[in-house]
């Protein structure tokens, strides 16, 4: 398969690099890194990598920033930094991949725990994620030509454990692996509209 | 209880204001009916109102324009619209209202069935719906002096039966009457961070 692995830098899209390189084309997409560079709050620069790259098997993005802080201190600008930067990014390169994923072919975006499990200062990234999920189910009933699409929602990763000290009291924290075992899961497995959840 | 009801005339926001009236002061606010107006989709339009109520114990929001359509003939400005106009409206009325609320009061906002058993063309509602779930889930930890908040998630309203004819294909019908005690159960019961659903 060629896969597109959007933020294959990060924490998240990283694992789904070594899960999926080797037996796959990968093709790592970045900012500023990987082997295309692309803007994602951009969707000219969206439009620009699919030309780019042509066509292709599978789309997995693990990309987003959120606003974190209490809601009674949060502004309504604050609150759209998760639509803008989170949500509509990873949904935009759903609606701008359908000329290019081939038959049968997959989007995998990256939602997270805290519409489930909820953290202080969280409702900004709740409310991402929900939107996500969300977009997942209702998606996948409408794909054309057999195409899936599918979320997966890690906990904390391992690798993220120092940064993300004291916002995620109690949480597990989920190996690499697992993490990349569900993208596996999502793009070579069959399922569509599911909610992968890795915790 | 002094009780906001933002749309108030609407199929959903009169099951509120029927549940609610009686035994507490409900405050019906609607674009152009109602005891007071209001453009929800205008943040000062909002501020004005909270002005001109004033203190209040509970506010119900029942509002929200989606895209119906097609994914894969979506476009990211219709995308926008399930966020722009049923999403952040009622965000933002929690956002502003902090100020108004009393202590141990309560915001009830509205989203719906399709993100949990999805319809074709609804992945744009489905998307909001999650957002609205997951913003009431993040931020009910968050709240200040004992402010609860829920979301109310009907499935389709017998009172909407015909003008939905065809669009959601073996959904049930719930009374008015079921959707009402939600509401009732999210001003007057004890719950937050609770998804109360409807079917």
């Amino acid at each position: 398969m060629k896969i597109i692995i959007v933020g294959a830098a990060g924490h998240v899209g990283s694992t789904a690099v070594t899960a999926l390189s080797g037996r796959h084309e990968v093709i790592r997409v970045g900012r500023s890194s990987g082997d295309v560079h692309m803007d994602i709050e951009d969707i000219d620069s969206i439009r620009a990598m699919y030309k780019q790259v042509g066509k292709i098997d599978a789309v997995v993005s693990a990309v987003g920033q959120v606003h974190f802080g209490p809601v009674d201190e949060m502004s309504s600008e604050q609150f759209m930094t998760g639509i803008n930067q989170k949500v509509l990014p990873q949904v935009n390169l759903v609606l701008e991949g359908f000329d290019y994923v081939n038959d049968g072919g997959s989007f995998t975006v990256t939602s997270g725990v805290t519409n489930r499990d909820p953290i202080r200062g969280g409702s900004c990234t709740a409310a991402a994620n929900g939107a996500l999920d969300g977009f997942v189910v209702g998606a996948a009933v409408d794909m054309p030509r057999s195409i899936r699409i599918n979320a997966v929602s890690p906990e904390v990763l391992e690798s993220c454990r120092e940064a993300y000290d004291g916002f995620f009291p109690g949480h597990v924290h989920v190996s690499n692996e697992a993490v990349g075992l569900a993208f596996s899961r999502a793009v070579e497995g069959c399922m569509s509209g599911q909610i992968i959840i890795v915790e």
